[in-house]
């Protein structure tokens, strides 16, 4: 099958599947589009439509061409499909939860997603400083992430949010990168979960492809005017 | 085990998790509570904290005080535990599509869900073609609703979805209320899916229900100024 995604240095929801792919050693062709959404000529209009209806990435298309779209349903769709791996927890309780925590994050945390979009290979603690000093939905925010991360961890003792690493983890995955590139401050035992997951290996290959990338996309800067 | 619910009126994401659990037989107590917000010293305020980190309706509550909260989850988590009903459409590819439907609806449709709040007990006809007539937006997100409507229907056969009633389909519910209290012009496949929704007994008892409650909040209602 093949996994559709974004620039790796710019796509979240991307991140997230792939992460989670990898993570789990799931066999994926891996297919990237420029997220060049200004430009109708672009290779991303020609293929994005002809592929998914939604016009979105992350996309898993199978053999026979048909097509998953988002990643809640992509998670689901892998997890289904492989019930030897722990893509979800094992224990019931801790598996609702999981999944409770990646519906909160597929349509929740807005304000930390449009002020502090995913930017791997840029670091922003001016930017970050300020938005948190004059922002109270982002710091009600991280102050939400912080509590269901700290209740999670403790249950389950860690190092991941339900001890090994699962599909929460790689939906979490992004707000690490986000945390860390705007300087977020955040209590110790989020910031040792932050740090554990930018230490996974799964996200750490994707942060290496997201540094070789080198590319710029105006639409998605909004602190920057150039590399 | 309790559901906790808003307003029955008003609350979308209520009558998605309430008509999933009425249609399938699952038993459950049901807790409403009124969507409050504007008074601190309210029950809402003073329930939703106790139960739920996120203050958010709906929320599923074991015996054991174990809250799920998020109708997504809510819904995996039923048919986690209920694996002998078909929550999910059973044919692999049926039930990744039903997902792929949900999780659009999930974190998606926002326009739709922003201009035409739900509101069973009241008719906006003239609001609804004034809408329509002037953004564009609103009728984009109806063009996808009716195109992934259209691709599910005619793959099953109908009449719902994925054939006989399943999760996506209680997804959908609080549209058809949008569609029909709105007056938005569909085609007649969407509006045979429509109907076929509106007259499911699990959402005319909660439509019935709707309609007794006789209650009244402001902030939900951009178009009335009074019952």
């Amino acid at each position: 099958m093949k996994l559709y995604i974004g620039n790796k240095n710019y796509s979240s929801w991307s991140m997230r599947a792939g992460v989670l792919l990898a993570a789990f050693g799931i066999p994926f062709d891996e297919v990237k589009l420029r997220l060049d959404y200004g430009n109708p000529a672009s290779d991303w209009h020609r293929v994005i439509a002809a592929i998914t209806p939604t016009k979105q990435v992350p996309v898993l298309v199978e053999d026979d061409g048909f097509a998953v779209w988002d990643t809640l349903a992509i998670t689901e769709f892998v997890a289904d499909r492989h019930p030897e791996l722990p893509i979800w927890p094992r224990d019931a309780k801790a598996r609702a939860r999981a999944r409770s925590l990646c519906a909160e994050m597929h349509a929740g945390f807005t304000r930390l997603r449009t002020v502090c979009p995913m930017n791997i290979e840029a670091f922003f603690p001016e930017v970050g400083a300020k938005l948190w000093a004059e922002d109270e939905v982002l710091r009600a925010n991280v102050a939400r992430l912080e509590a269901a991360w700290a209740d999670a961890l403790q249950a389950s003792g860690g190092p991941f949010l339900f001890g090994a690493f699962s599909a929460a983890d790689a939906f979490f995955a992004p707000v690490a990168i986000r945390l860390s590139r705007y300087g977020l401050p955040v209590s110790d035992t989020a910031a040792a979960y932050r740090d554990a997951l930018l230490a996974h290996p799964a996200v750490e290959d994707w942060i290496a492809d997201a540094l070789r990338e080198q590319d710029f996309l105006a639409h998605t800067e909004p602190y920057r005017q150039s590399r």
